[in-house]
């Protein structure tokens, strides 16, 4: 007997069924990304690990699937797209006007433990603002992520955009003499502190010269630590998304290169999953490729998104309609006379050209069988092709209503 | 200074202008295929390397890019995507109807001398149908093909489909009394006639008790090898394809898993280039996943193609005015007072959710700095916010005529 072959663990198949509802979300990202004036782009699925190893969090390299290709190269499945594209601007950076607004929706690879809503494979939407030093340019981020939300149909019921500054949390360290060579040791001590022992961070802050009382403060100032922030949440009030938006000051985010304004979207279920995150990394252009662009973007990964949809009724309505408009039908042709094959090959060539989804039975079926073919694929309407040719009946499968038309009116009948 | 980093020789960037038109060729081929009923599917890109050891020719597995991942299995980046397609049709084939009319759009990779057409990495569509032998379900692939050509904007002047049959010369050999386990040999042979000496062949066929003359004379035979060739052409003639087919009975194709009807799409032109090819393989879905079901499927990669869109007139100008709309702007939006940024804003978010695509500059640039950049983006309209809000400026760039607006008859402005 055969070897039944498997999956590799964290890998999906992508039957049709799934693969709609992907490109149901695919096609969200594009046309929200189109909408506020961004263009595709997209990178290579294998990178030089080096290009990893110069910027990426320690969690990310070590869960790089890397290795050595026929040429003796280290090389690496791309677990991210940040460093490529900071790759790609600085290459050709002087053939584009600034600022560039630039999407791409790809595949990433991270080998870690495999569990819901976290794959060793994933897709990611990518939007980012380069050349760019405006904190509009961080709102209108934050406003894209907020309209892809509601273009899959979550309100502000469930979810939020939770926004911080990084750049607040620096000048307050400098204004408490924290040492320079500390400022990232305490950016990781916030970073961490929701699910690190309050003891623990206390006596982390003491080490660096800080108090968990002077953090606690600072927290709770909000929109007044940072005239960035207010300005961000101000530009997004005025677009009318005031009532998605909160400042939470504890949100710092893992990797090293962020730099100033950095969010975060989550749902407000019970999950309080991260759902898309981002900031604004002024100096990861000039670390990967050598010249000087201010930068900001962020990240939805496909999975919890595609959860969260399929969780929110009102999302999950729109997404199940997509999915069923994959795979309808528009018009099946059935042949109840087997000598006008031919014919009927005419008719569904015309069909096809004219754009139309066309479905008929391979080989000689009865006429029986062809009509419930006609329905188990969910054809709108069939085209009988009999021994009446060229007379041909249109026949609504739907409104069980039937018109007699030729070739040259069918498409009337169909859209009458 | 920086480490420059350099993308992966074989591996290609695509910046946005080569991003739209790798996006143009994907619309093609979902188009096209969507209106012959085809659904969409995708597996992982990353499978266990005994998939490919199984079925595909020795070359396509020297060339994989295979490693051992942190959990100590064998894995490859996918070659192909038939083993894969074999083993999710062979796993979920009792969910789903027969035929399936299956395809994808995917990234495959081969290690292999990186030149013009050919890279480390390229994009496939494939199409396939399974459980269903009648030669209609081959026809019809083979009409799915020509009308990707004829949707990029190929005539009968610039490609032609040959056709043949690998069951005709297995019936051959076996009218000739070519032992059974000499058949795959004298198939290699057929293939490999063409690019190999004249004297080397006929000692080759002659080991099997064949001879040269007797190959010609069946070459010679066309369409009347094989009542299979002759149904599919009779119904490609129905359609009005008749002019894109050659019967060409030397194509047989190197993959060893083909069964029956086999097919190539080459240009016309000068380089005689293959841009797509398939066939039946009746026996694979039992080899890769023990269940019989007869399939039949080609696959056409996104750089030939691509090549011969750019040097093919009408085809090319098609691709080049989908590249201008990928990055057309509707709307800019000009700040005309900086006190009216917040209005402006409304006004940006208002024409975004009517689905127009708009920019505006970030920060405060002077007014005819944004007139520039409207011009640059290709904006087709201006919306000037001044200090007379709510009235605004509704400008059409091109024709320089311009008409008064308000919030709410902005939208009717811009359509008139």
């Amino acid at each position: 007997m055969a070897q039944k072959f498997q999956t590799l663990p964290g890998f999906r198949d992508f039957f049709p069924e799934d693969c709609a509802a992907r490109n149901y979300i695919f096609d969200v990202w594009r046309r929200v990304a189109r909408r506020y004036g961004f263009v595709e782009y997209e990178g290579p699925i294998l990178e030089p690990t080096e290009l990893y190893r110069r910027k990426s969090g320690d969690e990310i390299v070590n869960q790089l699937f890397c290795f050595e290709d026929k040429g003796e190269r280290d090389v690496s499945m791309r677990p991210e797209l940040t460093p490529t594209l900071a790759r790609m601007a600085a290459a050709r950076q002087r053939d584009f006007r600034k600022p560039l607004r630039w999407f791409a929706i790809g595949q990433f690879f991270r080998y870690e433990k495999h569990q819901k809503g976290r794959g060793r494979e994933f897709y990611q939407f990518n939007c980012d603002i380069l050349g760019e030093d405006s904190r509009l340019a961080d709102a209108e981020l934050v406003a894209l992520a907020i309209d892809l939300m509601r273009e899959l149909g979550f309100t502000d019921q469930d979810f939020r955009i939770r926004i911080s500054d990084r750049n607040a949390w620096v000048e307050f360290a400098q204004k408490n003499s924290v040492a320079e060579e500390d400022i990232t040791t305490f950016l990781q001590i916030i970073d961490k502190m929701e699910r690190t022992a309050e003891e623990k961070t206390a006596s982390q802050l003491e080490a660096i010269g800080l108090s968990l009382p002077q953090i606690r403060e600072f927290l709770e100032s909000g929109a007044d630590a940072s005239t960035d922030l207010q300005g961000i949440l101000d530009d997004l009030a005025a677009r009318g998304f005031a009532s998605y938006l909160e400042v939470d000051l504890s949100i710092v985010r893992g990797l090293a290169y962020y730099t100033g304004p950095v969010f975060e979207i989550f749902d407000i279920g019970k999950g309080m999953r991260a759902v898309a995150g981002g900031g604004r990394y002024d100096q990861l252009l000039n670390l990967i490729g050598g010249v000087d662009l201010p930068a900001c973007g962020f990240a939805m990964g496909d999975m919890v998104i595609t959860d969260l949809v399929r969780e929110t009724p009102g999302p999950d309505k729109l997404l199940t309609e997509a999915i069923e408009a994959d795979r309808a039908i528009e018009v099946f042709v059935i042949v109840a006379d087997p000598g006008k094959q031919a014919e009927a090959a005419g008719i569904i060539q015309r069909l096809r050209e004219a754009g139309k989804r066309v479905h008929f039975s391979f080989g000689e079926a009865k006429v029986g069988k062809q009509f419930q073919a006609a329905e188990q694929a969910g054809a709108k309407h069939a085209v009988i092709v009999g021994s009446e040719f060229p007379e041909v009946s249109v026949k609504n499968l739907a409104a069980r209503s039937e018109v007699k038309a030729t070739p040259d009116t069918i498409l009337e009948a169909l859209d009458s």
